[in-house]
């Protein structure tokens, strides 16, 4: 199944995708919506950010050559950390470049999206957890991030969450394509496959510490290959099976 | 103005505290709400956590004397971290010590609640955007917190985040006592007058890179003096003309 939060003037909220077509949903698509009788082209609806989080729960280095090119060890076991819920960004809206930031990096990722209330999961059921996933940018201020130390500031600025396009469910996450390209020109390239630690046990991980609600959503950890973005660039995460998310990138005014 | 969220047979939610009763409020009190015509006497009333933020944003090392009892440097500005909302735990209710944690320790903190969306806050307009004060645990797993550098999994584990008793508007938060106490012995005990930045630089400093929402909690940072806690604990955060936050400590079954 392929979801959408979109806003129409008909409709705002999620809609599942028939074809080229959309048919709105009154609540989110794990939370048993009712489907609407009539549907909207496609073509019609503003595509919004897929998830509404109550938080987002990213992973660092899950792979082992980005734990390089930061010039870390590769660590014995996830990193975690979280982004805010206000650096939500729909596809196609601008990545704000804060004033601030000397130097701001694209991160490609693969995200799930929780389904129900996850605490203690065992790695043998997390997909029962799992309500889909899609395309995820770690947008992160690199000298914040090497400045402060502590990852949260670098990572927590408004837009430098974009996620989407859509909400796919039905397919096997451990071995896709994952490609970001910057103005076109692949940057990062590699495969879900060289996770360090599979979804099931970046589950189990997580939900030892802390429960994750319906809607939060887990992100999975950037491939070799980090780069700045500039003010006019546009960026791209391509995941294999799941979609392609775009932001252009804008300058703070 | 002093407000609770409380659980009543007759009352879930807001409630403004006026003498020995409590007058339901209809939402919460930055959202202009209407009061009841009915009162409830207090000591009927369980009181629940006067917050339910989309984001908690913490400041480490505040204090200069508490930095270095960490062994760091005092930093040249705040260091944010991010605790989740599913960590907020309410007065009365016990800390959960995870099994996974060696050590666990207690950090007494003002905090202060958003009323009004805050974004880009010059420090000289930062009182407009308070709802109002209260007090904080900024609980952590000292080992974890260690072994991890990142300082968020150690602080995000589910009741890490007591805060209450209630909400308190009208003062002038500069200069007041904090007081932490383990099973009524004194081991920290400052003032806020002591902070390395103050409220509005810290919230000038929050803003520049992230939204803070209405009903989003900052906390500001524990003095000298953290130790340990152990199951069977009672700790308690005192801040002078704000209130008394009390939980006991429990082993995680």
């Amino acid at each position: 199944m392929k979801w959408i939060r979109c806003a129409h003037p008909r409709h705002r909220g999620w809609a599942v995708v028939e074809g080229a077509a959309v048919r709105p949903l009154d609540r989110a698509p794990w939370l048993h919506p009712a489907p609407g009788v009539e549907t909207i082209p496609l073509e019609e609806v503003a595509l919004l950010a897929p998830a509404e989080p109550s938080k987002i729960v990213a992973v660092g280095k899950n792979y082992s050559e980005h734990a390089r090119e930061l010039g870390g060890e590769v660590p014995e076991h996830p990193i975690l950390f979280l982004k805010p819920s206000t650096a939500v960004r729909d596809p196609g809206a601008p990545i704000i470049y804060p004033r601030l930031a000397q130097r701001v990096d694209y991160e490609g990722e693969l995200a799930f999206l929780i389904g129900r209330t996850a605490r203690r999961v065992p790695p043998e059921r997390a997909f029962d957890y799992i309500a889909g996933y899609t395309c995820f940018n770690d947008v992160t201020a690199r000298d914040i991030q090497t400045a402060d130390e502590q990852w949260t500031r670098s990572k927590s600025f408004d837009t430098f969450a974009p996620v989407g396009p859509w909400l796919v469910s039905g397919l096997d996450p451990s071995n896709l394509t994952l490609t970001t390209r910057l103005n076109g020109v692949v940057r990062q390239r590699a495969s879900t496959g060289q996770f360090l630690w599979k979804i099931p046990e970046l589950l189990a991980f997580i939900t030892a510490a802390m429960t994750l609600l319906p809607g939060d959503v887990v992100t999975t950890g950037t491939p070799v290959g980090v780069g700045p973005l500039r003010p006019g660039d546009t960026v791209e995460v391509e995941i294999e099976g799941v979609g392609l998310l775009r932001n252009p990138v804008e300058a703070e005014l």
